[in-house]
């Protein structure tokens, strides 16, 4: 039994969007009890993170620790074609992830009480980014 | 064929613990010579990695590295709530593994020949840390 | 449905090379239409990215952002056994992926139009690295 679903987050720039009840409806509505749930991003200037989801403090210190890990407009690098933020982008996407496999179980994503699954995105402008969440499992 | 099976490691502070042994077992017990393993953890402050298994050398030249990338008590960091120890760990986790999916072959892992696979305990104090192994194969 | 291949990469020394149309090959002889497809690469010192494939110059940058983040000979390490660019290696396979899965949609890989798989080999000499491929789908 496979399923699979595609669909697609508005960011407002930089920052990090909540996706866990997104992918918890395709799980839900695929019906399989135990199995894994592959979440993917189709770009390679945003990621995926697993990260703590009660205290929104976690993401903002995210973000300054990657801002200074891989700042704007450093002039190491050279792809700066789409801005100062192009190539920060991508470091920030390669350091994190861009597919998650995750355990279903009991019907639902097996995730920690404080777990959530988050779509990062790295560019300073708002983009529209595609989720593709692909749930194989059994009844 | 999909087997499930839940694991907790007891941590002592800060460090790797390999858990390669657990996850062969389970892989064993299930008796599917061909498919796919997935290893999760339900934490955000301990992750997953596959690292080198042979001389502990590493492991401790990547804890040192990890102390000078995300410091303990780094003032950038406003998520303090559970002492300095707190982002600092959020930060190693989300630079690491929460999920990894590793092949099986022949009814085991295939691992390479200095693969093992470790829970990475980000917190200085001891922790229970839950692991979910989900295997599909065939027989 | 399962399908698991293995084929070698001979690296260069440090850089990226694409392996996308070798993993295409194996999904289109397989013949799913739906399902995933896991990549994992069976070392410790090379790892997995998924990166932007069509301008050189973002893997140029992600080794100077590398070399720079993990420098070869930083008197920090201590695991020197073979070589300055010995642990730097580890480390960079952590930051990266040693396993990625990717979904598989209309019987291909569904990758955005900028993304590319790449092996990243992190040590200074040529290898050989061993990609094993596994596919699970249905028609």
């Amino acid at each position: 039994m496979i399923h699979q679903q595609t669909f697609t987050v508005a960011t407002r720039g930089r920052g990090t969007i909540e996706i866990t009840p997104e992918v918890e409806r395709i799980v839900a509505e695929f019906g399989a009890r135990v199995g894994l749930c592959n979440v993917f991003i189709r770009h390679t200037s945003a990621s995926l993170i697993v990260c703590e989801n009660a205290d929104p403090s976690v993401r903002q210190d995210l973000e300054r620790f990657a801002a200074r890990l891989a700042p704007d407009g450093d002039p190491m690098f050279r792809h700066t074609l789409e801005g100062p933020d192009d190539m920060p982008a991508h470091v920030r996407s390669i350091l994190t992830q861009t597919a998650i496999t995750i355990p279903v179980a009991g019907g639902a994503l097996a995730l920690g009480t404080w777990q959530g699954v988050f779509v990062w995105e790295h560019r300073t402008h708002p983009h529209r980014r595609s989720v593709v969440v692909t749930v194989m499992g059994e009844a």
